[in-house]
Order: C-alpha cells, then sequence, then structure tokens
C-alpha cells in the first residue's frame, strides 16, 4: 500500500540518491535506467507516480513520456520530468507531452517531497472511486475519455484588476477556453450558478498576505468548486511558500513571470486530470443509480423499495398515522408475451409504470418488485384514500389499450391492499407485504382486475 | 449551492456580527433566537454547520444540541458551541454531547473562517459521496450507523518518546480504544499492515518545526491512511498557526496541555465521524459492485460484460491474437421451473454458475447474461483450446446431478461457440456473439446437451 515511485535516470549515483531520498520518505522507488525499461515497469509494476529525466540514452524523455500517454495503462501516471538544464523548450515540451511538472537540478527536498504528496493525494482522490478504472469502464462511462477535452472555463483571481486582464490577454490565442476574470467574492458566488469555473489562477496575497491561499481553502470548502482545479500565481516564487501552497491543496504553483505559454500549457494538463476527474465521478454516481433503479422502467427496484417501506412504517410509528401498501400484478402477463413477443411484453411494462407514476403523489413510494409485479406504498393514508386510490389505479389501466409494435392490446391489473392501522399494536413490514400479497391472490382467484382489501386491515 | 449556517443566539446583536461576517464571506446566515427555533430549522433548513450559543432563552445549547444528535435528519450536522464563559465542565459537557467544537467569545474572525471551511470541507467530502443519505439508506448500509461506534485505533505520534508515553497514559481509562505511540516513520509505514489507524495524534512540530504537519500530509497523500482523522497538537496554540492547521487538512486542533477527558472526548467525537465516513464510502462501493453484479450467481451482469468484451476484443486486435466467445444456456430450465419451483431454479442456477467457475481461467469473463443463458470470453484462446474448453463445460454439467429441496436433477447445457481469427478481417463484437447465438440454436436444434461452433469462424 505503499507509494510506489518509479525513478528513471541514466546515472547511476542520481538513482541512488533519489532512491534514498524517497525510500527515507518511506516510499518504495522502482528503478530504470533507460526509456524502455521505464515503458515495460510503468507497465508491468503499476507506479504510483514517475520521476522522468529529460536525457535517456535510448530515447528522450519526451518520447517516454509521450508513449506513456499514448497507453491507457499507464495516460493517467503523474509524471514529473527532471532536468539539468533550464532550457525553456524542453520544459514547454515536456509540459506539452502531459508531464505534471518540470523540475530543474538541484531539486530542493522539501520542495520535491511537498510535490510528491500533492501529486499523489490528487491521484488518490481520483483512484480511489473505482478499482483502477474497472468499473467505471463497465458502466460504459469510461470511453473515450483520455485524450478528448472540450473547451474549459478558466477563472483569474488577482489582486488587482489590471493584473487579471493582462493574464487574461495573455491566454487568449494559446488556450482555447472561456477566460474570466473575478473578484474574490465572484470566485465564492460564481460556484452557485451552476457552471462553476474548473480552474481557478489565485494571486497568492489576495487581499493581504495568504489570502489567496486562503481562498483556495474556501473554495475547496465548498460543493460547487471543491472539486476545482486550483493555480497559486506569486511574484517571488520561493521553496517554503511554494511547498507550503501544495500542501494546502494548491494543483500547481508557479511564477507571475512564468511565459503565458507555460501557463497556457500547465492550465491544459489541469484542465485535462480534472474533467477525468469529473468523469469518474459521474460514473460513480450513475453507478449507484444503476443499483437501486429498475433499467426497463425506471422504477425503483426491490432492493430500494423494501427499506424505504421499512423507513416509512418507522416514520409512521414515530407520528401515530396509518400508511397503506399495494401489490399490482399485471393480469395474464405470460399470454401477452407468448402471444406479442417480449418486446411487446416491455412496451406494456413501460406504459404500466407511466400510468401508475402519474396517478400517485411525489410522497408515495412505487417500485417494480418482480418481472409484472409492483408495490406502491401510500404514507399517511387510511383505508378511504387507498381503496380510492386503487381503483382509480384499476380504472386508468382499463381506460384505453395500450399501443404495442403489431397492434393494441387491453391491460388489466388486480391489486392487493393492506392497511396498516396506527390505533392497533405495530406490525412488522413484511407481514403487511404478506397481507397484501394474500390479497392480490384472493383478487386474482375472484376474477382480476380488481382491488381486494386484507382483511384483518379492515 | 452556498454553504447555509444557522446562527443560534438569543442576543441579537451577536446574530447581526455573525450574520455580517459570514454575509461577507459568502455564506448563507440563517438566524434563530431560541433553542425550538434552532431545532425547527435544522430540519427544515437543512443547514451545512451550526455555530449555537451555549445559554439559550428556552433550552440549554447542551439540551438543543443532545436532541439534534438524537434525531436521524440532523445527527450529521456539525455543530459549533459559541460560549461567553471559560466554564471547562460546560466544555465537557459540549463535546460529551457531540459538538464538533466549542469556541470561546471573543471569538478571532481568522480562527472562526478556517474553522467553518475545515469542517464545511470534511462534510462534502462525505456527503458527496450519497444525496444526502438516500441512496445509502436504499443499499442497506446506511443501517445504525449514527450511534454505535465499537473500539476504535488511536496512534500518537510525538516528537519525544516520553510525551507519547504521556498522552497514552492519560488516554487510557478515559477512552475505550487501543492506542499505540508511533514514531514518524511507524506511522507512515503502519498503514500498509492492512489496520491503519482511525486517529493520528500528531506533534506539530515533530522534528522541526511545521514537520507535524507535514507528516499530517504524507499521510494524506497516501491510500491507506487519507481518511484517518488527524489531530495536531501544540504546546502554544497560536490563532494564525490553528488556522493554517485547519486549512491543511487537520480534523481537530489543540494544545498539549487540554485535559485528558477533553482530549479523549474529541477523539471520539474524530473516531464517530470517521467510522461513518467509512460506512458511507463502503457503501458506495458496496452500491457500484451491484451496478455490475447478478446478486443471484453472483457472476458479472450483462452490463458488465459486454464493455468487458469489447475491451478483450481491443486488446487481442492490437496483439494480434484470437479469442473466443460462447453462449451457453440451460436445456430446458423452463421444466425445472415449472416442476420444481423457482426456488430449485434459483439453486440450479447458482450451482451451474459455479461448475463455470470452477472450470474457467482467472483472466476468461464468464457473465450471466439473461435468465437461463450465460456468456464466457477466453482471452487469447483458438479453436483448439476453446473447443476443448466447450466440452468441458458441458461435461461438468451432466456428470452428476444437481441437489435441490427435494431431490436432484440432472441439467445440461448447450453452447454455441465463435472464434475471432486473427487473421481475418475486423470483425464487430456483436457480429461475433451474433454468431455464438447462431451456433447455439443449432445445438438447441440439434437435440441439446452439445457444442455447436459458428461455421464461419471454423
Amino acid at each position: 500500500m505503499v507509494g510506489k515511485i518509479l525513478i528513471v535516470d541514466d546515472v547511476a549515483t542520481n538513482r541512488i540518491v533519489f532512491k534514498v531520498k524517497l525510500g527515507a520518505a518511506c516510499y518504495q522507488p522502482i528503478l530504470a535506467a533507460d526509456g524502455e525499461s521505464c515503458l515495460r515497469l510503468a507497465h508491468e509494476a503499476a507506479p504510483d507516480l514517475i520521476l522522468l529525466d529529460l536525457m535517456l540514452p535510448d530515447l528522450t524523455g519526451i518520447e517516454v513520456l509521450t508513449r506513456l500517454r499514448a497507453d491507457p495503462v499507464t495516460c493517467d501516471i503523474p509524471v514529473v520530468m527532471i532536468s539539468a538544464s533550464q532550457d525553456e523548450d524542453a520544459r514547454l515540451a515536456a509540459l506539452a507531452a502531459g508531464a505534471d511538472d518540470f523540475l530543474t537540478k538541484p531539486i530542493d527536498d522539501l520542495l520535491l517531497l511537498a510535490r510528491l504528496r500533492n501529486l499523489l493525494r490528487a491521484r488518490e482522490a481520483v483512484t480511489e472511486l473505482g478499482p483502477r478504472g474497472t468499473h467505471l469502464h463497465a458502466l460504459g462511462l469510461a470511453e473515450g475519455r483520455a485524450d478528448f477535452v472540450g473547451p474549459g472555463c478558466v477563472a483569474l483571481v488577482a489582486e488587482r484588476t489590471e493584473t487579471g486582464m493582462r493574464w487574461r490577454k495573455d491566454l487568449t490565442g494559446v488556450l482555447h477556453d472561456s477566460v474570466l476574470v473575478l473578484s474574490r467574492e465572484a470566485a465564492l458566488v460564481e460556484g452557485g450558478n451552476g457552471a462553476a469555473p474548473d480552474v481557478f489562477v489565485i494571486d497568492a496575497d489576495l487581499g493581504g498576505p495568504g489570502g489567496g491561499l486562503r481562498l483556495m481553502s474556501e473554495l475547496r470548502s465548498r460543493a460547487a468548486t471543491k472539486h476545482a482545479a486550483i493555480c497559486i500565481v506569486r511574484p517571488v516564487v520561493s521553496v517554503e511558500s511554494t511547498a507550503m501552497a501544495y500542501d494546502l491543496g494548491a494543483n500547481d504553483v508557479f511564477s507571475s513571470a512564468v511565459p503565458p505559454r507555460e501557463m497556457a500549457l500547465r492550465l491544459r494538463t489541469l484542465l485535462r486530470r480534472k474533467r477525468l476527474a469529473d468523469t469518474m465521478r459521474a460514473s460513480v454516481q450513475d453507478g449507484l443509480r444503476l443499483a437501486v433503479i429498475d433499467p426497463l422502467t425506471g422504477l425503483y427496484n426491490r432492493r430500494y423499495a423494501l427499506p424505504q417501506l421499512a423507513a416509512i412504517a418507522e416514520r409512521a410509528q414515530e407520528a401515530g398515522q396509518g400508511f397503506a401498501v399495494m401489490v399490482i400484478d399485471l393480469d395474464r402477463f405470460k399470454a401477452v408475451n407468448d402471444h406479442w413477443g417480449h418486446a411487446a411484453g416491455d412496451a406494456v411494462l413501460v406504459e404500466v409504470a407511466e400510468r401508475l407514476t402519474e396517478n400517485l403523489r411525489k410522497t408515495d413510494l412505487l417500485a417494480r418488485i418482480g418481472g409484472e409485479e409492483f408495490l406502491v406504498v401510500l404514507p399517511d393514508s387510511d383505508l378511504t384514500d387507498a381503496r380510492a386510490t386503487a381503483e382509480r389505479l384499476c380504472a386508468v389501466m382499463q381506460e384505453r389499450p395500450i399501443q404495442v409494435q403489431g397492434g393494441s392490446l387491453s391491460v388489466t391489473v388486480s391489486i392487493g391492499l393492506a392497511i396498516s392501522n396506527p390505533a392497533r399494536q405495530v406490525e412488522p413490514v413484511a407481514d403487511i407485504v404478506d397481507r397484501a400479497d394474500r390479497a392480490l391472490m384472493l383478487a386474482k382467484a375472484n376474477g382480476r382486475n380488481k382491488v381486494t382489501i386484507s382483511r384483518s386491515a379492515a
């Protein structure tokens, strides 16, 4: 469970120095001396992060990075490029190829470790959502996520409006995203309008020393902006202040003197990672929805309905109110399937579900609990109400035929109804459903297309 | 979407001062002048946090807090008690009743805002998992979570071992959890052993100024400990250092001079919140599992299987390998249900699923894709291998009868097999499954209990 960090450097001494530093910080270092070994180990050892030297004997660091990013197995691993030179072009090339950062030797230990835990923490927040993408892929939402990033929204929050306007001017042309200049207050409120910015670029000393860092913490505590990428910009960047900004959760920290092209490339990488995380979170929510929804009718499924019924019963008991349980079954549904085919049977179920939904209150519980069986729970309801509702449900089924492929057919339902009476002693939920089930059987036995009320509830 | 904060104070001026401060910080303040209003608003307005004065005209702040904690709707809302007095007993009573913090007037604005965003951020991390508990409740895992907290594990990490030992001695007797004294390295490595501590109590200046804060950031970046609760302890607590610790993600910050009873109560509240969050995360993972697993047999469902098949096909194409697809159908299963009942039918499906699982490789894909229909995909497989596997699957079904309630019965399966040949042109996955389906129909037509191979694949 210890973070695995792949160190790629052709100089043995460098590898050993990194290995000692990272080992002391309780990481698990893995070593590679050339580009091909890096690519192989990135696949086999599944490192959590890669420290990649720019100059390697077989491939350039950029080539290795490009291949890592093109491979679905390795495309999401954070990569920090390490270089001995201050070469600006190499820096831009590395950022363009998708490096998460570019550090120039000699590298301060405090800064290196802060950057590593910062990148690992961001990665943990995403990977914990699913076991390495397996389920998300399964849910059919993880497709085509790696490369495409549509236009995003970048918000610039600077102490002086002129600075913000200059940043925007710099970025226009190199960034194909919408760029806003916002005040501190607008940054906090903007999220409330529904479309929160994807990335915030914030002046570190907004409204006084450390004000930008506090704004970052504020944004992180709010629902609309907590997953935004945040960059902290300082006139002068020191090791301590940068390390602190990383630990406070900044996704990137750079000097206000950084060339616009570099700033744009850094924002682009952050946008890509942010979009990926958004997709994964959406997949998780979809997955949860799938666990409680019947895909055919869109109604809740049995798994959802039974605990909800228990909760309704509990609340009814506390409030001293009655409630009603109906079990509804389609009459002669097997004949529909046999005669018209399964597609027609499905169409009938969908139409029945719609008619039920239209004729119940928002607060009623409606679920499909079996092939052609539905459960309805009416909170705060007595026999008179519930019987009227059940009769109405019966009536709306037969009042007009259901259109299916190849014709139209008449459908009726039988309904068993049981009332939980607050004046009597507490009855287990399963017993109430049993009573409704037995009443349903009586309705079937007595000719179908009718409501039967459980005797003991009368 | 703006954070709603309920301010409860009987003095109008105090309410207005808080309202102005929180409004300026872009929160939405809601005001209550007494305990009953607080309880009502906590229900109706669903605030994200409550600032609760200790002295109210109708109820004491402790009574209000106790009732908030006893109500399932409000039990998780963070509550910060506010008091004008330094009364130690009131402080302990509030913490014992479940207050998340206890602040004494006058309250420094910097500290107040840091604490609010800190608590709101922690809350956001939990509530985003599900829409306010609805789905989690539905998944049947959110039951009985509010009150019970079994023994947890608290790790003490102090600069000097004596300090750690003293803390442990102080806590023994007041805390019914296991308490460990760990070094910095052990704290980082301990998580790797599977049972990471629930709470870390860390000396702020461990190994030098700010060392404890850096350890906290390290723990947050590691899979095993990222969700642990973390308390920062300082000999002298200043407003700035406390605010910074909150923004760095500390769940609590207190002085090393705090009485052991208070420390124990604070740890207990953190443990309870941490356990709640653990339960919610487990529910989410369960929910995701439910979305891809057939609950009867434990096999993957159709929703999972089809994208996985597409992924296998893609990898096979890249590697220039063949793969095989089988559609397996139980013979005369309807007769089993009709004659033996649905429970027996289910038992048969479970046993068939087990025999299939036992006779396939870990790397093969096996899913239940219909009532009595299974899909098997064999990656890196040719006709000879796949035919042998399919024949074996047929054989293991009939070799011994399946025990069900009321007797035992013989079951056979028919299998349609299609091979994707790397030498041919790429064939859409749906076409391969269609071929297997047609081969299955031939197997059925030719007497069942046999394997039929799709002609065009031979």
